[in-house]
């Protein structure tokens, strides 16, 4: 597979949608994966006038993601889709896989990775027996300043981690604003969304974070969400205290009625020694701070780096890169492995994957559970 | 007393003190009160020397503050002090408090009012018997857009308030500091700071903040301290969730084994239509959002203020005006109410007084009470 | 051309490049453009090398320009090519350039357009006669904000603009950096770079963002272009006083030399009402000052839009998009207009183009030409 | 004179003023200087009711600066006045302070130090031969990180500068501004202002930070000062660029036309290995940049300082100290070298003194001059 691109088929994401979007946006950039097919709705003719404005020819526009992997998988090898990406509302997301898997495709996957925490571990036994790759597109581990984070606490730069603080707050599901739109509609619906919206829509992602830089994993939680906004089923804000296996206390605050806050993921590792800073909106700087010498910016492509984070570089600093090219990475690093497959880069670090999927859906679980509870802690169990 | 300065005592502040000279330049700026004697040192070496420093009279150096409420309750009205600043540390602040008031002094102290809730709620007693006035410093009500976000609120500009997000973190008590100086050693020492020390020394700022600005009180608590370092006897790092009376829920985080935060108060105001940002390090820009419009940066002396704001303003914009001016605008407005004396401004509201040091303290003993529980939430009791 | 992508051919950008990566990568993102074909080296070998490295066909990775366009012209419509991306050093642009029109492709060129403000003159009638497209990669005004910006100035939300400043301020090419690396080389290099390094790299898009958003033109310049470091031929730093038509007075300064400066392009416009700033480093705020209330932070994505902002949007609010977002929006905006020549989308505004090539052009001229002469004012001549 | 306040008179300053309120603040508030006097209006009455209003005795509030001096000349030692604070209009600073020193005060005055170049050069003789100590309150050099940055050019921590960028830009005297006040009125009133508003005005600042903190004096300049508002005789705006002796560029911006802006004083000081950047609006934070390791930000009182910088900080890191601070830096700074005079503290630098008010006046009459000619660039003459 050295002389081609790799070839990529998409369940979702059709007419309307967004994150399908975001998905060829970032399978595009590098030039590394050509999309290819397609059953972008569960509607037919919705899903052919997707594809079909995505240049792609009419006998590959699906009908059904099934049609797909029967039709492809007929198809000669120098014309069949290689990975598959699923950009379904999530309760889809388990069913796709397994099939996609099982009709030998790798497959990358919209985070939560499934509907439930119990699903996310049958998908892992499914994963196992097909032997494929499955990457799970936990975005903001793509950014070169949070690899550049990680391998900083993992070289002790800032002693012994003690406390981790991460927010993600957004302010688009408050009282005031218009929720009559589709892509409220679904979080909010516990049919589509699951037992909760706003930590397993944005929280999630917070936790993942936390675990991801610090090395560390979350092994007791106090938890409480709320519904604000008066008649909704699921929590739009929370906050969870967490303990760490190393140690260390976090608190990981969740809202999506912050009136005014964006996308406002942001993070904040404490060690013995310093700290580190970093705010998704600003994803450049990354602030290493010491109590008696002054803090450094280290901004993206400025001094000395680790290898992955010179790999999720593209240009001079300067030349911001943000959102999308963060997602790119996530794309390309799996592009690379699929690439190799069957033989495994050994030196590249893969991107999420079914432990993350697993530990994501045991977070929501484990916080929704501990916060219908009176007492104040609980182990956090899978 | 519409003709001279508004006369004022000392006790504590000696050599090395922080807090003491602190005091004294917030009373010096604006030219509204003189400083006349002190009782700056149990050792009364020490307090001479240390008011000589100040260009005190010699006998205007008290070798205790009982002295110094009797020798000055005994000079003419032409020249015998009209206010008491206390700047001891916390376990003396009711005693000192109580024999200044009895002998007809006005009183504005240090927070935390007293070491314990039953001491601040004798000293309302105290106070309404004296007659005299009391003022409690908290510092940070002082600046000029905290009381303008404050009249935001109450003028409705957010709709109904929901969240309230609360930091106050330090790292200078964190485990690669040098805790063994004066400063450290009382803080952490049960017998001087008390139950608390992170909560109690700055946490409750935070607490006082919340409350002021959301003009809500706080009902429920949900409450983990934790002794970071080990060895201490007293928390060092704090979360506590919190219930309002009018619905609203809030965070508050407190730590001060934050390495590398300097003195990071900062708070978010989340109402249905809008919210408000302000940070304590960068006083003078107070952020209004929206979902839909863009974000306003209100800045110091730009544009139109609450009539408490612009007392508060010295300077045109652009000339950063800091703590200390914070500071300044308790002592001048306390000032203005002594020299009003037996009546009251009514016009101008009062800087915190008991009230607000009865809640002070009942958070802190409620926050540890609540963190010694297994069980998750507690009333806030008083 | 309703049903296919946009197929492009390159030239230069082969392996070790940089900007021929960036060009693909914009081409890329928006799936509306697939790279067929290109001529990436002088050099055969590393010309076919490269394309293959972009998973080309071998026949189309040809061993010169010239063979590409001859080749390509005599291919069937269904497969030849329709644009020609140009991103060779700037020397070769003007022949590339002309070729490739009087071929019959259309053209999108790295800036500056030619090597020479004639050649930009006579590139002007080539266009005219092949009746194709030309566009130019102004990368920043692809920023949403920047769009956003001209359209509040031509609105009158500023009042009447008197005062331009921008800055273009990079520091690599500083005393103390390593500038033996082939991007430094040939920018220095009078024979590949033309007449100025600075002025002509990158102060001239600062120059172009000035006019742009004021909507004025530079009618009069007084000029200080500086070689600061020894052994120089050419000005890595200088300052541009200039006076616009309708009367605004301007300060271009830019540099190479200022240590610690990323890519620092910014841009202040003050009208009598009210100012804008613009900072490409932090591309997604944009902010408008009054004298007497609040600032306004307007955020990508929050609030109104033109609709040219609007078009260069892909995510919501807090999802930074940055400089390859920017740049890809000319390549997308570019596109649609070849999709639908020979008509012209009068709606959409078109990409820079010639007129702006031009002015680029004069403007180094006149800058140089006015740096040289004793006489502070100079009228800026084309 | 160890064991009282410094007496001040102060001239000017009377009710409605502005900047003789933020003096009387700077003097206050280190508690090492008291005011005894004043001669605050030419109108007797109203210098008689402002002083009273700041608590002196009717005795001491006197009809003008003449009888203040005569008066308080004849007056014992132990009661008559040490030093005169000059905050009349420019004008006046000449007769006022010549007749200050010559009556054996010494003398502290608001800038621009005196109305002409001519006057500076006369004041200094007139300093030399009353052997009285004389201070210039150039505000911003009181800066503890101001002292800083110089302390490290001077330590050579950039290399040799090569480049000094300062800014210095309001808004208040734009177009739609009201500028019927007081304090707009007398700026732009050639009699009492003199040649410049500008430049003169606040201009000035910025070339004395650039010759403060680079170390390097002015030797020519191109300059070009504009009146933008139609009408006007003096400039409201204007730009020079500079040489300095030690061989840096440079370019000074100001402008109080500049909608929006409050007092943006900024200094970018470029090394040949790195640089510093420093914004008065955010005075606690210095910015030492390097091409090739991460950004320092040098916050007031987090790791080590030169004396002088120790000296301008009252509080820990994170409590933001000011405009006023800054201002009272010099106060305190004068106040030391008066109490030990007619001994020097050789291990205390003096504030800016009257070789500082001869470069401010030649500044502004250079640039003036320069504007006024065809010819780019001037020797900067004294």
């Amino acid at each position: 597979m050295q002389d081609r691109k790799i070839r990529m088929g998409m369940v979702g994401g059709g007419e309307g949608a967004f994150i399908g979007n975001v998905h060829r946006m970032a399978a595009n950039l590098d030039g590394q994966i050509e999309l290819v097919c397609g059953a972008f709705s569960a509607n037919p003719d919705k899903s052919q006038r997707s594809g079909r404005a995505l240049f792609l020819q009419t006998e590959r526009c699906y009908a059904s993601y099934q049609e797909m992997f029967e039709k492809e998988q007929a198809l000669p090898d120098e014309q069949k889709m290689d990975i598959v990406s699923i950009v379904t509302p999530n309760h889809l997301h388990f069913d796709v896989a397994k099939m996609a898997l099982e009709h030998g495709f790798h497959v990358i996957c919209d985070k939560p990775a499934t509907f439930t925490l119990a699903e996310a571990k049958a998908l892992k036994d499914i994963i196992a027996t097909s032997g494929r790759l499955y990457g799970l597109t936990h975005t903001y581990n793509g950014y070169p300043l949070v690899k550049q984070a990680k391998q900083m606490v993992a070289n002790g730069e800032l002693g012994k981690v003690v406390k981790v603080v991460a927010q993600y707050s957004q302010g688009w599901l408050s009282a005031s604003s218009d929720t009559d739109n589709k892509q409220a509609a679904w979080r909010l619906d516990p049919k589509q969304a699951g037992i909760s919206c706003c930590m397993g829509d944005i929280g999630v992602h917070a936790a993942n974070l936390m675990e991801y830089i610090s090395g560390q994993h979350i092994t007791e939680l106090c938890s409480d969400l709320t519904p604000t906004v008066s008649g909704r089923q699921l929590d739009d804000d929370g906050t969870v205290i967490v303990k760490f296996n190393e140690g260390a206390k976090g608190v990981l605050t969740s809202s999506q009625i912050s009136v005014g806050e964006e996308n406002g993921l942001a993070i904040n590792i404490y060690g013995e020694n310093a700290s580190l800073t970093w705010r998704q909106e600003e994803p450049n700087s990354l602030w290493l701070k010491y109590n008696d010498k002054p803090t450094q910016m280290i901004r993206t492509g400025v001094g000395e780096f680790c290898n992955e984070a010179l790999a999720a570089t593209r240009t001079p600093a300067g030349h911001p890169e943000g959102y999308l090219e963060a997602f790119a990475n996530l794309y390309t690093r799996f592009a690379e492995q699929v690439r190799a497959y069957p033989n495994i880069l050994k030196d590249k670090a893969p991107i999420p994957g079914i432990e993350e999927a697993i530990r994501g859906m045991a977070f929501i679980e484990n916080a929704v559970k501990a916060s219908d509870s009176d007492i104040k802690w609980h182990k956090f169990t899978i």
